[in-house]
């Protein structure tokens, strides 16, 4: 197994340093490459099975503190490299789960690194202060040069936060406000507003809702909770409330093969949508916003067109109701732009846009109108944390001199070409490939046998993640090049062999 | 003022180095004092108004990006020290508020820079993973050496999260999961159950509640802003949950001073406490978990006495209801005893404790019986950040070492005993001082004189924040030793004196 990885890796390192060096060839620097190429490990190298006796013994340590049941194993962040997960028994495996989709330019990259070393950073990291209060000095500077400049298409205005969760909690309460202030004519709350609100009540904690979808992931706090529908265990036994959910398109894959299934589909789901709007209204709980992710990954991978997110965005604007984004998994990058709603080609795609994972911080950027009206309105301790806006920044920078939303766009390629390959090849097994970039998905026949394959690609050196009833879902850093495509699909390749 | 203040600042240390030097005066290692001393200012030292003309400007610049309606001013992290934060104007303040009572033990603590320049500790850092499945080799180790050793009483189990909202979230959600269990009598969800919680509709999502105080404060996510009843700015236009509120003892000061009204008020809350139980079960609404500050901050440091604690404790026992108590503001050592429900002297003083700010990780420590049955019921992606963890590792040396928790019981006393002074020479102005370790209070008359000395006391190099409808919360942080209260109650009385 490794021999061929081995030998399969420098085949491709050779077409790789061929294509370098062809003339009129631009999309990376030599110099990033070379960065690359000598940083990062060669393959994956499997000592143990996974989890091996060390994680197995802290896994046992860390079970007297906590809940283990999702522990995979532990691991060795020092040693690990680039694309390259090392864990504490020595095995090296290629990630393409990155920590839930969140480590965006692999491990310990060097620009990283040099951030934390520069004395000049020192005091972002060691004093956390309260940025809605006392922000340090380079503060706009930062959120200038970081978040502003891959804000989405008409958003100039940011507020940065903690988590994933934290952000979307906020961004819904930004949408209430707005649409509170919208229903009052103006910002002013009554006597009544102010009392009523104070013990949880009507008028002033009006009953609005947010609209989600089925199969929806946006947090697990319990606003956030309550938008979300994609696993019962997330939501069971946790108090919600009554607002609407609409049906998300089911759509076949490759999508341009069944446009006209797909558009029915869509129709159906978007005169639920108008439905449920209106029947929220009549029923006193207005639809303040509506919220979805540009490909819902949690629950299963599921794509929409852009004829249905445009439609989508006019159907809110009718109803009077915000049109909220959640690009905490798909922004960063990984759908080969920045944010996946740009492969919608809109002007004005959104009304909010939160992100996190692979973004650092958590936050959400929105349109000026969606700015809360006072002080202490939005607002929390810490309201996010200078230090990952300086990783932000640099990481930023990284995307850009190593060209790396063109490398995802390849990459992205090669990997769902080498999907429908095993696809063709494994017609029982293997169904409905699809992707964006890299941010691509398989389904597999079922539950178990998805199951097993994870396992079993595991300990052959690649690190994949599920999502869905029996999707896999692949979530490689933006670092990840067309040898890492072939290196994963060789051992996908035998893996599924050993299933069919 | 700086003259008096500085020659002030001299007698003091010269007592301090008296005191220090004396046989058998063990509370503070002489080499500790020593790094204080020489790597602190020795004194505020104001040049402009604050804010001064650089904030100004750095305020015009944020407020193109964010509400500023809370900004005080900018910060110059890199040259503040200990309890001394220099603004970009140049103008250092002696601080009293710490990033809303975050920081720790002051700024720039040369312990943490050095946790930031130890190679060993990079990764940690760069490589954030996710906790829930793939923890860092030493991350039980590091939970051992920090959060577990200065669990509450009868806790050995801790889940660390991002913030204090989060925090907050999740111990309701383990109280809801551990309620239904209980109330199931298995943890098994039946089918209807995992059905009906997908589309936010009970049983799945059962209408349980948690039971909170007027006045409380325990974050605004929404699950926490339901039982946060401090400020209507905070709650306005965000949808709510039917939860019931009880009041909160409204006591007279100093509590020893009125013990037979104070039990009398007590004992009146607590019986509307069990009222309300039994309305909200006949409602169909159980009340899951009381949550309950062991000092309501935000809400205008309202204190009750351990009598409350313990008997509000056995109510919830009888009730079957989780107790829950948030130190989040409270913990950390500033009351003089590490979390403030070490104050009521029980051995079982609660069946959840969340914490945040000073500790500089989130989280929550919980019985064994409410840790979640199952994997990935509490889970995000993150779940804390190992590196909060190495810094807050690094603190509690420092308060082990530097006996901070003695030098806060000392401090505390200074600071209570110098506002019962000012209060009886500034009674038309001034009352109900109270307080435990530094983590003190006061009453001004009215809500427009105690701002008009927020502001007035800071043009004169004292940091204070407000809290409730007209008080002064003092929240130094941990090294605040005595000489800084004569400092600050200097300054104090100047600005009380031009109040009169």
């Amino acid at each position: 197994m490794a021999t061929s990885l081995l030998s399969r890796q420098l085949v491709l390192s050779l077409q790789q340093n061929l294509r370098l060096t062809a003339p009129g060839c631009r999309y990376v620097s030599k110099a990033a490459a070379k960065t690359q190429m000598e940083f990062e490990y060669d393959g994956p190298s499997m000592k143990t099975e996974v989890p091996g006796p060390r994680s197995k013994e802290l896994t046992k340590q860390l079970g007297e503190i906590q809940n283990v049941g999702a522990i995979n194993f532990f691991c060795n962040y020092e040693e690990s490299r680039g694309n390259y997960l090392v864990d504490v028994d020595g095995n090296r495996m290629l990630d393409v789960y990155t920590q839930i989709s969140s480590i965006p330019i692999g491990y310990n990259h060097p620009s990283l690194i040099k951030v934390m070393s520069n004395p000049n950073n020192m005091s972002a990291f060691v004093n956390r202060p309260a940025l809605g209060i006392m922000p340090p000095e380079n503060f706009p500077e930062k959120l200038a040069e970081s978040l502003l400049s891959v804000a989405p298409s008409g958003m100039s205005r940011v507020q940065t936060m903690a988590c994933g969760s934290c952000s979307n909690e906020n961004a819904y309460k930004a949408m209430f406000i707005w649409y509170r202030n919208k229903e009052r004519g103006h910002n002013i709350p009554s006597d009544e507003d102010v009392s009523s609100c104070m013990i949880n009540q009507s008028p002033g904690c009006p009953d609005f809702s947010i609209l989600s979808f089925m199969g929806g992931f946006h947090g697990r706090t319990m606003g956030c909770l309550a938008t979300t529908h994609s696993k019962a265990i997330h939501k069971l036994d946790v108090p919600s409330f009554d607002w609407p959910i609409a049906p998300f398109p089911k759509l076949k894959y490759p999508l341009e093969e069944f446009t006209r299934e797909n558009a029915q589909e869509e129709a159906r789901c978007l005169e639920e949508v108008e439905d449920l709007i209106v029947q929220w209204r009549q029923k006193g709980r207005p639809v303040a916003g509506i919220v979805i992710e540009p490909i819902q990954a949690e629950g299963g991978d599921n794509h929409a067109t852009p004829d249905f997110f445009k439609k989508l965005r006019n159907i809110a604007h009718k109803h009077g109701s915000a049109f909220h984004v959640d690009e905490v998994q798909t922004g960063g990058g990984a759908t080969g732009k920045f944010w996946a709603h740009e492969h919608w080609g809109m002007d004005d795609p959104a009304d909010i846009v939160s992100f996190s994972k692979k973004m650092l911080t958590g936050g959400f950027y929105h349109k000026d109108e969606l700015q809360a009206d006072k002080a202490y309105r939005i607002f929390n301790t810490w309201m996010g944390d200078p230090s990952k806006n300086l990783f932000l920044a640099e990481v930023l920078n990284v995307i850009r001199r190593e060209n790396l939303l063109e490398e995802v766009t390849r990459s992205g390629k090669t990997l769902l070409q080498g999907l429908y390959q095993l696809q063709d090849q494994y017609p029982n097994l293997l169904s409905s490939a699809r992707g964006q970039g890299t941010f691509c998905a398989i389904d597999i026949r079922d539950d178990a046998t998805r199951n097993s394959i994870l396992l079993k690609a595991r300990d052959k050196g690649v690190l994949l993640g599920g999502c869905g009833d029996r999707s896999i879902r692949f979530r490689p850093a933006l670092v990840f090049k067309e040898y890492h495509v072939h290196m994963f699909l060789n051992v996908f390749s035998d893996v599924l062999a050993e299933h069919n």
